[in-house]
């Protein structure tokens, strides 16, 4: 019991009453009491995990999984979160299921979820849906609850969105609190979140905004930088310049990767589609204009490339303090996956053991986001579990 | 204890040995006390989750699933089942197999049974075939367990073939007894069965097949309405006749469905194909003919047109008593999944709340056929698991 | 835990140190010691669950597979294993992920491994690349573990790649073991390996080779026959050679399927590609020479086709000591999958309970690999699962 006490104590003195019952789809949601309950709640679960004390809490129930774009990393982390809770995930494959044929989501979400205990979507292909979707599928399952027609009401779990990305972005922090030794040492670190070259087309912006959405709060100096025409959702830009006031720290912008990078502790370098052109696509989607579509993806990666310079290196690196590189992977690495991409071979190789114990984080966020979700008291719920004591794994 | 008291005295009272190590492929093989006793079970492991008592039997062990045609509430239902008994869902996904070289259906089936307590299947495409395949499957299975080759015989639970859908209307029927208070009170209720408009082509008769079938065993009055040529298979609608008879009810047949719609207490509007047109298309697929098929396609769906006016509306529902409205799901709602459709948008807004609650039994259904197939003695067993106490969900 | 003791002790006197915390990759990786153990744990794994004893180990974690080639048998045998030990399934679906976003082997493998415990791989269709890539599978998640990115080293097992088919073979000759009554009465009985015809193309040399590779070294006398041109890897015709010195057996190799089968007491004939041919595919592919591909399997079907007389039929079984027929199933059987093949029906029919048993051993042979490899003291954690003794199904 020793070794979780000083956690136990933490999740003790922070507010969290509030997720319990809830989703989680957006940080800024989401209050910092909640925010480090989430971390506290990792941690703990991690270092049952690692002392071979099973946390599950889940005799049996579904983890629900629905991801509309290719997966593997969170595929996998929502899995391994889900088992190690005691969930079975069944992923609705709207290929292989009647969707197709014209159900509305009300009643798909209500159909899934009779013995179905979490919800995790992914939808972050279109602008202005992803975020709505999601929250057209938990007013139904609420409704559902409500009208007795579930027995339980499914919680979401945002796998990513059009807007944000909060199992990644809290991952991300989660690596640099433990990195730097605390939540408290956070403040004044400055972080370059900064876009870079990639040969491929369309990428989500829900990573750069979740950064600027999230690290923003724990004073921390966040530099944006991108090139002419590649702004993020406006609203993500006018939430973090609030955030940075109200945490006492910058938010600034910036056209110039090498600007970002002076005097940086962390830097996240990574390719995005420009605003704009992403919510002329989902126009275009929707209007069924394809020839249009194809047209306009001609037009980004020719405006991509304008831009290769923006590749995180050596020299750019040498201008930080030193600074810890974060990608939420996979990363397009100049000479490896791409003749040029976003960060050199040897940046990319020198952080390869951080970057993946970054990775790591995202099965414990996701199953903390879980266990708060669904634990009405989450201390002495802890504390029955860590009383059971049973072995993750029996080996005498 | 005392939740379960009389339920599971009910439940002593019934006879449901031959249901252990036994399949469940058509509700006409089952006898009244066998039915009965599918429903007390799925009530008792209904109130056991809800009251947090697990009634997993199960430590380890898979439920196999091949689905011949999409799904999701099917799906969905069966995991739950399986899930929550303990089982494992592996799914047979026949074109990831080797079934494509050329297998025989008793190979496979021994193949993939090693480990599987049931086997669900959905095959409901082509006449003559699906039910067939089944017991193809249970043949090879009981043989294989007969030979030592299988440590234990997997029981099948048909998930819908081309002659019944037992799951479906053991739900929908589980569905009238709550509603109206009691098995014993379906006695003298009127069903209103009949075909309804929908702009798609070749639904399966499964569902009114399995309606007849099974609603007429309980003493209620079925009326099958449908335009001239869309019969069902015939030893089914003789099936329903002699059912009536040994129940002292009626089986009626109309081309009206105003005139079943008249005084019904229950209304079950649905597509379906006509049985001589699918009998044809499963011989035109034998024969690889498929322009042929498209042609009969095209046929049928003009012929569908013609009675457009087979919709449930408000103007319909006005000459019941008050009925209450049965859909499987997914319905075609006139202007909203289709332009025309089988139900208006005002009634199927109005009955939104019961037909979900009624797709929710299914994961009970299932899971109380399994139950029964595999415990040799439910009612001890069930008392030795309600002493167990095992929470389903953890939440101290 | 008397039924068990004569295993148990038996487990004791042999030496499996080193295959804790360790990948099963080849079988002549493995001592004879190692070997020996599998088989007896296998035993105990069987024994335990017909007893409705569980052998669940795991309370959580993941069993990741990876099939590159369709499969049926091996994933439900995986899947079995794996689900009885504890370990939930989680399939790399390659076409879901984002590998062919030009992700690297090493960054796929820790990043779906942190809450692995096993991993499956089936690499089977080109020369040169299956085993190889395991092993870069292996490296990686070594490396993972020893950099504190992994908690646990996810252990590898073979599901077939280009040289062996070890849980094939394993399960083969267990089969073996228990018709002889006993491992040391395989000493002295004469295996036919031959080549026979069949219709289709490119067949894996993995199952041949793993026979030679492993029955030369239980004392066996091993004739390979096959036509002239269709020669397996030649390391593993020297590997069968040496292993046969070593045991006192004979390894003899032949261009007639007569000669192979006179005197035999067991016979496994059973298609292949020729390794010359399939190092050109596989050479062919790398070049992205996909008419010259299309080119050389017309080639090999015709020069198959010389040998419709390579047929195991009962003329040649007359040859034999009333020899058991082995086949990895599924076999192509004249009359029955194809008009001429590997086995007539006759034959085929007279052996199907004991093909079908031997295939029963596959599940428990790789659940007796993971336990192997994830179980430090496999004696005392048998001797805890079985005074636990924790019921696989409750049936009171």
């Amino acid at each position: 019991m020793d070794k979780f006490k000083s956690l136990l104590t933490k999740l003790q003195s922070l507010h969290h009453e509030n997720m319990y019952n809830n989703d989680f789809l957006l940080t800024w949601e989401k209050t910092d009491s909640e925010i480090h309950s989430v971390f506290v709640v990792a941690e703990l679960l991690r270092r049952m995990r690692e002392s071979n004390i099973s946390p599950k809490i889940f005799d049996s129930g579904l983890g629900i999984s629905l991801f509309r774009d290719n997966s593997t990393r969170t595929r996998f982390s929502y899995a391994s979160a889900c088992n190690l809770l005691g969930l079975e995930v069944q992923d609705l494959d709207e290929g292989k299921s009647q969707i197709a044929h014209g159900e509305t989501v009300r009643e798909t979400a209500n159909m899934i979820s009779f013995m179905a205990d979490v919800i995790g979507i992914r939808d972050d292909m279109f602008i202005g849906k992803g975020n709505t979707y999601m929250r057209a599928v938990s007013a139904a399952v609420k409704q559902g609850f409500k009208d007795g027609v579930l027995d339980q009401r499914p919680t979401l779990v945002n796998l990513q969105c059009d807007i944000d990305h909060p199992t990644q972005i809290m991952a991300d922090t989660l690596h640099l609190v433990n990195h730097f030794g605390g939540i408290e040492n956070l403040k004044g670190k400055k972080v370059a979140m900064t876009w870079a070259y990639s040969p491929s087309y369309g990428k989500p912006l829900s990573v750069p905004q979740g950064v600027i959405g999230l690290m923003t709060r724990f004073g921390m100096d966040v530099t944006l930088a991108y090139p002419e025409g590649y702004e993020l959702m406006p609203e993500t830009e006018i939430l973090a310049q609030k955030n940075a006031e109200a945490s006492g720290a910058k938010f600034v912008k910036t056209n110039s990767m090498k600007e970002a990078f002076i005097d940086a502790d962390i830097v996240y370098p990574k390719s995005w589609a420009p605003f704009a052109a992403m919510e002329k696509r989902t126009d275009l989607y929707g209007a069924g204009k394809f020839k249009e579509i194809d047209e306009l993806e001609q037009e980004l990666l020719a405006q991509n490339a304008l831009h290769k310079d923006w590749e995180c290196n050596e020299q750019l690196m040498k201008l930080t303090e030193n600074a810890l590189y974060l990608h939420c992977l996979p990363a397009d690495i100049t000479g490896v996956s791409c003749e040029a991409g976003e960060v050199s071979k040897n940046v990319f190789d020198k952080f390869r053991e951080p970057l993946y114990i970054q990775a790591g984080y995202k099965p414990y966020i996701i199953a903390a986001m879980i266990y708060l979700s669904k634990v009405k008291n989450p201390v002495s719920t802890f504390e029955a579990l860590i009383k059971r004591n049973k072995n993750r794994f029996l080996n005498c």
